[in-house]
């Protein structure tokens, strides 16, 4: 059985821990933390380590840990000649030492340490620099989601700040929302469902084709109604960017 | 039971056409609409008229045209006296013709021609003139959706600019993000487990407390190289205004 090792005791590393300890496919034989009773809850004190010198053999090494730690934490690598992946979706595969064989194992999700991540349905971004390896990194992927995807360190940028657009930046436009409710005594409940609904719509449908509301039915009197109501300077300048916006992607279809 | 006729054979009117013939709790004694063709695979002939001076008698007319219609329809309604409402999310109450009691039964919902909607998800937002008539008006929601909400003209103004920014501009993030990955040759399927996820999280979370990525955790490294991989003049704009409202949104907390 594949075994592997997870360098890191943050939230993706702690989602990944848990998956890879789940699964019947791999054998996840230890990890690396430098406060080692972050994971005190999910692994046993035997298969914990906070000495990089004690990191015990594996088929391949995640290292999960902010940005600006990976080049660093594959410099320290006490061994040469592994396959060792980062999990990053902004970093590019060649910031890992080049002592070791690189990867990269990218799951496109947003993760919170209060919500628990169904990895079966958490899309995994593949990619490294030896052909060989890729069969071992699509098994270590394939033991927890069955959607995987090949993608380059250019696309993997190209994701990245997608999943900035369709992720955080729309959570924004809720608490926006959250925040006009907040001001006029309604319970943000209310948009619950439509939230859902809209996020739901464009996994059958083209978000270009799924476009409502007054910005696409260039519906002035409904524009101006909204922008006279909006107090909140910024939340004008927002609305006005986001419905010009709209305007110019549907320009061809007028 | 309770009567109700529909006026209008648009995206919504057919939508609580439908969900009124479903529900054993009134009876759908009639649909006005100026094209009664468009109702044809609706509903059957008899009940459908192209004339307003052959409504029929009913506890409750429901007015579903589009915004600017709306005045001059209720206008042209040929009885006085009876309970008219509307289902606009915003016009207000006051511009029904006064000869009949007004109120306003708005579903907080989009809707596609091409989608199913579940009314028993639908958000039923209420309001009436005279008192007397709510218990109509909660009576006629209560028989397509438990989820009923009592909304006077200003709020529901104020949930109308909401869902504008939760879903009309959400689903325009969307798009972009679509976008983005057309450019470099990535399915957008990889998106939508994670546009799944975050609409999925504020059910529980408020999107405040849900806000995770780049801008929130003033990473300007990643910042810098998100901006620098958007070519796209309008992206770019959006991407820096959407990062300074979270930063600002989020000011007090740092």
């Amino acid at each position: 059985m594949l075994k592997v090792a997870v360098i890191g005791s943050g939230n993706v590393a702690q989602h990944l821990i848990r998956a890879f300890k789940n699964s019947a496919h791999v054998q996840l034989v230890q990890a690396w933390a430098r406060h080692p009773e972050k994971l005190g809850n999910i692994l046993p004190a035997e298969r914990i380590t906070n000495d990089m010198a004690k990191l015990v053999g594996a088929d391949i090494y995640v290292i999960a840990v902010t940005d600006d730690a990976i080049a660093e934490v594959s410099e320290s690598l006490p061994f040469e000649g592994r396959l060792v992946v980062h999990t990053s979706g902004s970093v590019t595969m060649g910031q890992l030492d080049c002592k070791n064989h690189r990867g990269v194992f990218y799951p496109l999700q947003t993760f919170s340490k209060s919500r628990k991540i169904d990895f079966g349905k958490v899309p995994l971004c593949l990619e490294c620099e030896r052909e060989a390896d890729y069969e071992v990194l699509e098994q270590l992927a394939g033991a927890i989601s069955p959607l995987l995807y090949r993608i380059d360190s250019k696309q993997r940028q190209a994701l990245h700040v997608a999943a900035v657009f369709v992720s955080n930046f729309t959570n924004h436009l809720y608490a926006v929302g959250n925040n006009i409710c907040d001001e006029s005594g309604i319970s943000f409940d209310i948009l619950k469902p439509l939230i859902q609904e809209t996020a739901a719509k464009v996994q059958e449908l083209a978000p270009l084709q799924a476009q409502t509301g007054p910005a696409v039915r260039h519906d002035n009197t409904t524009i101006e109604k909204h922008l006279k109501f909006l107090t909140d300077d910024n939340q004008k300048t927002l609305y006005k960017l986001l419905t010009q916006s709209i305007q110019r992607a549907h320009g061809q279809k007028l």
